[in-house]
């Protein structure tokens, strides 16, 4: 919103999905006057149409649910869609703004994570392209720039095709970059919850806490760029100053560097292929120590299984991605121990047969199917042993 | 050679210019049978002509001086000339490789600072590029690519033309990066010689021991990206690890980093605008510990007067590199004292008056004029104070 207000002679605002918060939606209909806006619930929705028409904005339609938000990332008069819901909800409209032929910004971690295949190759089929809204895929897609690579071919073996060697992912390396191993059985909720660098909601914290956010970024990566997970490197910068880098075939690197502003991909998506003039300055001051050493594997192994996930793909992302999930919140309740995630994790993707995937719907069946299994893999484990303490 | 050596299929060595050592120009016209080859001396290339239809090698033309350089560089089986000859020797054969519609690799440094706007203006008329081979204008040329800039155009602040905000040049800092400008005027040129990260020539040494050699650098950048002084901004970086930066006007920032070799760049210039595989891997260990500091123009006046040179452009850029290289021999013959070589460029540059260049012929001229003004500028000053003390 602030970056479509600071350019208003650029952007207008078509559409609004705004989920269920009621007072929020009244507020930016009347500020943007959208053509139509989307609410989660038909309760909420009729309320507001009651609301703008007293307002004398009967015009606006108000719609509701997934069919509702759907309309709204598919409106004919909208060119570029955000897609910023949180959690699968946002996968179906995503995948139907691609098929609509729309550019698509993803600000939304799970469409590539577990419906990757399906949305790329939708998007490629339209010849649309798919930004990424996240500090690090915004880097590399800028740092892609100096070389080519025709992400629509598979041969990424051939350098004619694709000059770009390996990314390199930079990753912060979470508050236990440092803990011994030894100590990751007795990691509790709080020192899990207590983030050095970036104050998140708390699955994505826990999941930076264990590498699993890096981990889903790698398949990101893999998804969005077409290239191999053996491709992507993640490596530990704490600074985060470095948001991500490219190494080309002749040994060249580009790294992007600016300030940690979620608007500066916003904007680098909404102008691309152009870039337009903002007040979002990184101090060249700020470039000193920049500190950068390999992730440990065996202290994060959530990282392994979402390089295992990325290398098969389909059915075991989803895998990963609902376990996650059901792993974390369980942790929050201290049901398991920090290093009962990954065993979780692995569990139900030991347990998914790999398949490619068909369709959006099918992978949110998948994707309840997963879930249901990770809640019983939790409670069997919590059978087994008692929550924090390591249990292997 | 090596890089030509290592991708036999690609490239071919189709002349070659070969200055004074008659042995090495031997070894290099048996071993790539090129169709011309160029020595500074007749008689030299007389024997060498002899020498060659011995060998049963009498194909091999061999020319001489000037006009043989120029024949090296325009021959119509050459696609790509890499210019390296050190000084102003180069710029004619430089200049005619770019009207003969040569694409032009320049690792020449007077080049593009005595004559970069005859010389980029002529390649812009052929549509031909000029790729740099020094690795910090070969690191902004690929970091370019992450951003839209026409270098046509003279408006560099309309932003819808170009999206370069500024170019970041890095620097080492020289040996006296550190030392107190109080210490400056006792400099010896055992001290000055004694640079702390390349081993390199003498002049090139005291250049970087003054700064004029990113002053130097600073002209360049001007003239090849069409850019003002102003969009150069030079930042010393000691460890030399990121070898040049573009920020964008919309705040991102992209870097390159590489292994420092000069195969590198070269690679880079002779495949543009693609890449091709190389074994030249930047270790990302080393990735650590990045300072930046801004360079001091008090202790360092010799950038100051590079800046001003390169907004005035045409016969000031010729003062400059002339009086440079007349002061610097005289401090390296202790003639002067380290502060009194931006002094003498200082008085060479004000007593030129400003004027655009008309030809590579004019340039040559006014380049021996400000060498014979700066031999005054030099003797005068021995008259007036004795070497190394300051006399200001």
């Amino acid at each position: 919103m602030s970056v479509v207000e600071r350019y208003p002679d650029r952007f207008q605002i078509a559409t609004l999905a705004a989920g269920t918060n009621t007072e929020l939606a009244l507020e930016q209909a009347v500020r943007w006057k959208p053509r139509v806006l989307s609410l989660e619930r038909e309760q909420d929705a009729a309320m507001l149409r009651a609301k703008l028409r007293g307002l004398g904005l009967p015009e606006i339609e108000i719609v509701a649910g997934a069919a509702g938000t759907v309309k709204v990332a598919t409106h004919p008069e909208v060119d570029f869609v955000v897609s910023a819901i949180v959690g699968v909800a946002g996968l179906e409209a995503t995948y139907e703004a691609v098929r609509a032929g729309k550019s698509v910004g993803l600000a939304n971690k799970e469409c590539l994570v577990v419906a990757g295949e399906l949305i790329t190759a939708e998007a490629r089929r339209q010849g649309k392209p798919l930004l990424p809204i996240d500090s690090e895929h915004n880097a590399i897609h800028q740092c892609l720039r100096g070389g080519r690579m025709d992400t629509n071919k598979d041969n990424n073996d051939d350098d004619r095709v694709n000059e770009v060697d390996r990314i390199w992912l930079t990753a912060s390396g979470g508050p236990f970059l440092h803990t011994p191993k030894a100590e990751f059985a007795s990691i509790t909720v709080q020192q899990a919850l207590n983030h050095p660098t970036w104050k998140m909601g708390k699955r994505i914290t826990i999941d930076s806490a264990t590498l699993m956010n890096k981990g889903f970024e790698v398949i990101e990566a893999c998804r969005l760029f077409n290239v191999p997970p053996e491709r992507v490197q993640v490596i530990v910068h704490p600074q985060s100053t470095i948001h991500s880098m490219v190494e080309f075939v002749d040994g060249s690197i580009l790294a992007q560097i600016s300030v940690t502003d979620m608007r500066l991909p916003i904007l680098y998506a909404l102008t691309y292929p152009e870039r337009i003039r903002s007040d979002l300055r990184f101090s060249i001051g700020d470039l000193r120590h920049l500190d950068f050493c390999p992730p440990d594997m065996s202290k994060f192994p959530c990282l392994a299984l979402a390089y295992e996930a990325a290398g098969k793909g389909g059915t075991k992302t989803i895998a990963l991605n609902a376990a996650d999930e059901v792993a974390v919140a369980a942790f929050l309740e201290e049901q398991i121990g920090f290093e009962d995630i990954p065993r979780i994790i692995e569990e139900v993707m030991a347990a998914t047969p790999a398949r490619q995937l068909e369709s959006i719907q099918k992978v949110l069946a998948l994707d309840t199917e997963a879930r249901l299994l990770a809640k019983e893999v939790v409670k069997e484990r919590r059978r087994k042993g008692s929550p924090i303490r390591a249990i292997s």
